[in-house]
């Protein structure tokens, strides 16, 4: 039995998909969120500086005695968590793209699978590198989609041109035959609707996010360290203004978040 | 005479536009420029950050001997030129925003204009403070195009999706009757062409940078600091990986930039 919050971050808001996702799955469990608004977006910065900054963020979630951490964000799975579970061993660091590829791989019945991301998170070649690993003869496919975030963060998710945008990114990769796509972006399950209409029944929607809230949950269980049946407290943490925060949770938790406190994250 | 660099920095690529416009009119100038990508966006970064962070940077460009700065982010400008200036006394430091205000004042004939931006350099509200200070009956219009940078920043400045957005932000804006519109970001005259087609061309397109061109120009001939004949160099320096500086350049200076410096701008 550990009462102690499990701590999940993300270069901005998206990581709230996550947040989502295991309070829905975890409900015992306290959740510590931090969002580096002031330095987002990670997707277009190099593997030092994400693993830099990543690293300033443990540090700081150590600070609010965290038993576990989600890394929500598909660019630092990609580019340096094998660095950070170096940097801080005896903290379990647990990420999405290793349970994104998990689901994919029972999805799967032609063995043809489409990743979307970020451009960081698909020049990493991360997502096929896995996949692959596990399955060698898979055929993977990758598209970055670099405007899905700024339009889910307009408040533009349901708007026609993001449909546009949709079928310009994502029809070629239809194209290749893939029947499961792994939404490669905490950003990218708030589209998941306009995806599905998009590409139609036949391609199945895989958002990792799922999978990594039944994964901490296994993890917990199997180190005894789920918390009892109290009431779980949700604390949200920001680098920048915490009014933006406030206003994408409405938008991706569907839930009232008052609360949200500025830290100076250069200084950890 | 003056042979030394002028020195333009911005927190990302988006200065490119700025250089452009120095490139075209002071063709005998050599330039450093610095973007700092890895801190890149500042709008919506604390004042004292922001000043910190362009303190770090003007001290960079002094150890390139420069003769004079343009400060290209919009954000600066709005935020803390003043100080800067008081921080480097005798080191002429221009903006793009005060050139921005000129023009719009000189270009307006029924005192209606309009201003884009980024999110923080509307919220700021610095160009309808600077330009009723110098007018108070101007009727000042503006309107927040989150969406424009990542556009430009895809390649899509052609796109008919672009356009579409384009309609989305700004048939409303030249619904009040502007006859003047401030391309109030750097990214933006990247969308000279496409904006002109969807406003037509009854609404005069301002970009600051041309101002701004010219008024270091006259600086630098009012201190007879201007350079000679001789063939000018352009250097560019990043905070974060050079490949995306690269790739950037090419789309909005149409300029090979094969030689791009990583800078740690944290230690200045």
């Amino acid at each position: 039995m550990d009462k102690r919050p499990i701590g999940i971050f993300d270069s901005g808001v998206g990581g709230l998909t996550v947040v989502k996702a295991v309070m829905e799955r975890l409900s015992n469990e306290s959740i510590i969120y931090f969002g580096d608004t002031a330095r987002v977006p990670y997707g277009s910065k190099s593997k030092e500086t994400v693993t830099k900054f990543s690293a300033q963020i443990i540090r700081f979630l150590q600070t609010k005695d965290v038993k576990a951490i989600i890394i929500a964000c598909n660019t630092v799975n990609s580019n340096c968590i094998e660095e950070l579970r170096a940097l801080f061993p005896g903290l379990p660091i647990e990420g999405v793209v290793e349970p994104g590829v998990r689901m994919a791989l029972k999805a799967t019945e032609n063995n043809k699978i489409g990743i979307i991301g970020t451009e960081a998170t698909v020049a990493s070649g991360k997502y096929p590198e896995l996949l692959k690993a596990e399955r060698p003869e898979l055929e993977v496919y990758d598209r970055a989609c670099p405007l899905f975030v700024p339009l889910v963060e307009e408040g533009w998710a349901q708007h026609k041109i993001t449909k546009e945008v949709i079928e310009e990114y994502l029809l070629p990769l239809a194209s290749t035959g893939i029947d499961s796509l792994i939404l490669g972006c905490t950003h990218y399950p708030m589209l998941t609707e306009q995806i599905g209409k998009v590409l139609g029944p036949s391609i199945k929607l895989i958002n990792p996010a799922t999978e990594a809230a039944f994964n901490i949950k296994r993890l917990l269980k199997s180190t005894d360290k789920q918390s009892d049946g109290e009431v779980a407290t949700y604390k949200f943490y920001v680098s920048d203004h915490p009014s933006r925060m406030q206003k994408m949770a409405q938008i991706f938790l569907d839930y009232p978040v008052t609360q949200v406190e500025k830290v100076d994250i250069e200084s950890y």
